[in-house]
């Protein structure tokens, strides 16, 4: 752990524009500009933002898709570095292996740190993406311990668990929303996903959606700081948008809850490796009584 | 599975009384009875609404604590065969080893079908309850196949996991949630976690809050019926109050999550059962790369 115990974290909104992989530099470059100039110490851009998200097919993505020490990595890096900050950015990778992957790197001093490839696809990513095979993983960077789940991802409150378990001080979140329904009243389902993580496992969640429509697809637009109570330090903004907030590290490293209470602790691993009991209507149900 | 697909559930907001308990059966009794006027297969009555909650010690916990062949689960028991419907609701339970429970009791056509103990204990709860010892159970009863947590219980996803993997169609959730702080905006903490367990499980929760202040402490009132987009089907209710809603069990046991989804299906097994991964800072550090 680097400096002080509070810090200022920044989640970028963009913007970008399917094949406008320059274009795309260019916004993250500015957010990223933005995001020093506010003081931040970590800034999370968007799933997916060096190549726009709605592939008209998977030899599409494939085009937009970059390796790790390609042009948008090496940029971030030198930002990075220029700016003194961490950076957790969504990236269309093309892997060693020649497999296009939707993954997010963490960067901090101009360091590429992990590459973390999203393991829960959603919807037309299984046409173009291979999903990831490695657990979710936990950098230690400037601004503390920062896990990484990438949009669909954080459906799942395993990875959410998983991640607080491993130690992370805030959960980044790169997402690209795309509105599927009417949204949920008061809160739409990305922010419930987010508040609700952060409540359950007294973590901060940092998450960038994108906006801008494309191809006739809009966005929830659900960037959002979350502090360790669940409570939304930012509000939601429409269009491009940085937001920023104080993180305390200190907070995130309390996992009590109240003066008797632990939400980690409190876990009952002495029954959640059993399933539940069922018990079924008919005869004899009287007797299953628990 | 007994008759249609479709049905009415209730959620009773109640404001028991400490001590009265007598004047808490007549509440219950009263609800019970709105709800089957409502046309209701199933009602779920607030934690402990047969004893009210702020006890001074232990010792006025067991003093009003009842075993499940007492008066309180034999009156519900009658209620449920005279009303035909199906009843989740908090007892204040003495054990068969006269061990003071937070228990939750599921009945239908007048038979009680499963006593589930709160496994996760809250606050001053830990003094005056022993905590349960055996996974959530999940019953079949005319209004589909019925899960329970109480309070506590539902701010652990495990939990919730664990009853929809073992086929619940509506989690009945009492609860009696103390107002602790400035409540989060525009959702309260305890909805939060409702719409968020609802929509990662695709499954309906159907939480009975407590309501009417006891011994300074007042409540949040966060009774709520949520389907499986997360989406409140109720609104919040000042003071005591029958929530109603229709449950469509068709909804609950498809996972299917826009066109090529499933939020049980596409759980990583196969990544959950490692830990996080952790990169620490400092030399070496670039090698651990994923």
């Amino acid at each position: 752990m680097h400096g002080s115990c509070e810090f200022t974290t920044a989640v970028a909104q963009l913007a970008p524009r399917i094949g406008d992989v320059e274009g795309n530099r260019q916004r993250a470059a500015a957010a990223i500009g933005a995001a020093a100039q506010a003081g931040a110490s970590l800034v999370v851009l968007p799933e997916l933002c060096s190549s726009g998200y709605v592939f008209a097919d998977a030899q599409e993505a494939r085009s937009l898709a970059e390796p790790i020490d390609g042009p948008s990595v090496e940029q971030w890096r030198a930002l990075s570095r220029e700016h003194d900050l961490a950076i957790v950015a969504g990236l269309c990778e093309l892997d060693d292996e020649s497999a296009v992957r939707n993954s997010a790197v963490v960067i901090d001093s101009g360091e590429l740190r992990a590459v973390y490839r999203k393991s829960h696809l959603w919807d037309r990513e299984k046409l173009c993406f291979e999903p990831g095979s490695s657990p979710p993983v936990v950098v230690e960077t400037r601004a503390g311990f920062v896990g990484v789940a990438i949009c669909y991802d954080a459906f799942f409150p395993e990875v959410m668990r998983m991640l607080s378990l491993a130690g992370a001080d805030v959960i980044a979140v790169p997402m690209n929303a795309p509105v599927l329904a009417p949204p949920l009243e008061p809160l739409v389902a990305d922010l419930i996903t987010a508040c609700a993580s952060a409540q359950t496992n007294r973590v901060y969640v940092a998450q960038a959606d994108r906006t801008g429509p494309e191809r006739g697809v809009d966005w929830v637009g659900a960037s959002v700081i979350v502090d360790p109570d669940g409570r939304m330090l930012t509000a939601q903004a429409p269009g491009e948008a940085l937001l920023t907030a104080t993180v305390d590290l200190a907070r995130a490293r309390s996992k009590r809850f109240g003066e008797r209470n632990d939400v980690l602790a409190d876990r009952r691993l002495d029954l959640y490796d059993r399933p539940a009991q069922v018990i079924k209507a008919g005869p004899g149900s009287r007797a299953s009584l628990v």
